[in-house]
């Protein structure tokens, strides 16, 4: 019998979510049948995605959506022996029961040195969103500028080194001096911080001169209103995430340049990974090579404990990672 | 000696065009070389898109843009000989002067009943519009439901019969009761009057419970405020025009649905129809077949007299017009 910890939505959130919205409960798994595995969480990821997921698509007292890396830990299903390494989408949760569906094993020869918490971020969710949004979404060409912010998340930091290694210009905007700094080291042509640059609009003009083909979004608002306008004909914009509009109440009012989005003739898709699943394997082999040669650096930010989730999803939000986001159990 | 009237744009916009921003001038057309010929309009269009351009591409003293079906009345050049009719971008004249290079040979076996200003409408430039629009941008797909707004236009009963001929369910938008009745006439599913609903949400949803896959917008604007939101998963939208924010000398502020943009992964995209170009003789014919079937239906409005071109051009923007607006000279 094995005790199990999960933290739950206590209340829906209101504007920026709270420490008290969340609740843990404790609870006593039963055994496991046939065909089930019972799993420990060792990693569990905080993305921004379960902000605007938990007011959609979840009720108070569910428990919090997420992946994470687990270990078997018993097994009655010959797929998961035991000790084998496996992400799952059982939430946020210590430990589960899964008849498999839910759970996804580790790429096959994951390597030593490349810690199993990557399985969530640079050869996982985030890193297949990055690919998957420039190659499906923006058509990425060699030669192409690409402008992406949140640059130093998860998602923005392979973005930027994705295209890097298809042959792109890559400009990235980033909240602090130090996500800039960042930025360069892992090969950003262009870097700034959006916070302190005196105009956005001056900021992506000096970066490229010439405008951009392809815009990976993550943050939406205001920035877009700036950033749609120094696109280029025939530009292309992934809309990947909205961070910047997770935790309003209402709908921002803003400015939506509808006569240059036709006369120069953009094309903006809104986009969730999941719609290339049967893609995924084939990219994530690519992600693990780009990682192994040193061509795609990842970094993380990793809070300790599992008790201290809320804390660490919070901080994630207000955009205190550089890289990804772990809570390590 | 031949006397050419030509109408130039005497002021820049502010606003809602005046007939005093526009200026008659009339000049003495030198003889024909070699390669040349002279063109007389017969029949010419006032399209939306002659607001927006005149903005960004033109300067004060410039003739008018835009097309028109000419008659060749002298010519030193084979490829267009006396008499026959041609669509020429030579703008807003009476006569021109031409090297070949702006004019196209009218389809071939033209039909007798089909009169030849239909060439700047349904087997013309809106024609092509609705149809790359659809089937390029929307990827449309029989069994679609789609919107499509100023849908009395001539592009906008293009999108609807052509979506209705590819088997799709078709809801349209106009602004009088008049146009509503035309658009029912012509085989729409459904039409409303956006102006005389008292919700634009609810007319809608009422008009479509499950939602719509592509929306076809001419309008943009608060109309696309709240469209987009009753757009179903996957959902394309072709933005071919902004008639509604036209006008503006500052740009509107709206909500843009960025969030449900995103989990519903919207496509959309800007378009002007030139893109297409060499597929569009192909198109032609295909919207030709269709008119001489009776399957695609056209309306026009005629205004009598070059005199009277501005006048048309101002009753056009305000949306007098069913079907394509036509100066006859």
């Amino acid at each position: 019998m094995v005790l199990s910890k999960a933290w739950t939505l206590a209340k829906h959130f209101k504007g920026f979510p709270k420490l008290s919205d969340f609740k843990q409960q404790e609870v006593e798994l039963p055994n496991i049948k046939d065909g089930e595995v019972l799993i420990e969480a060792l990693f569990l990821s905080v993305d921004p995605y379960m902000r605007s997921y938990s007011s959609i698509s979840m009720k108070e007292g569910n428990i919090m959506v997420g992946s994470q890396v687990a270990r078997v830990v018993e097994s009655k299903n010959s797929a998961f022996p035991v000790g084998d390494f496996v992400i799952s989408t059982a939430g946020w949760t210590t430990h589960s029961i899964s008849d498999g569906k839910n759970l996804q094993s580790l790429l096959c020869n994951w390597p030593e040195h490349i810690p199993k918490s990557v399985a969530l971020g640079t050869i996982g969710m985030p890193g297949l969103t990055a690919y998957f949004g420039l190659f499906e979404v923006c058509s990425l060409k060699e030669g192409d500028t690409v402008l992406v912010n949140a640059a130093a998340g998860a998602v923005g930091s392979s973005v930027g080194q994705i295209a890097k290694i298809k042959g792109c210009k890559v400009v990235g905007c980033a909240g602090t001096d130090d996500k800039v700094a960042y930025l360069k080291q892992i090969g950003f042509d262009e870097a700034f911080n959006y916070k302190t640059v005196s105009s956005l609009e001056e900021a992506l003009k000096k970066a490229s001169p010439d405008g951009y083909d392809c815009y990976f979004d993550n943050v939406g608002g205001t920035f877009s209103s700036v950033a749609l306008l120094q696109m280029k004909q025939y530009g292309r914009i992934a809309l990947c995430g909205a961070i910047s509009l997770y935790n309003d109440s209402a709908p921002q009012l803003g400015t939506y340049p509808v006569v240059p989005f036709i006369l120069k003739e953009f094309r903006m898709e809104g986009f969730i990974v999941s719609r290339w699943k049967d893609k995924s394997e084939e990219a994530l082999k690519q992600l693990m090579t780009w990682v192994v040669e040193g061509k795609l650096k990842y970094r993380e930010q990793i809070t300790e404990g599992f008790d201290n989730m809320p804390a660490g999803f919070l901080g994630m939000l207000k955009g205190e990672n550089t890289g990804k986001a772990i809570i390590k159990v």
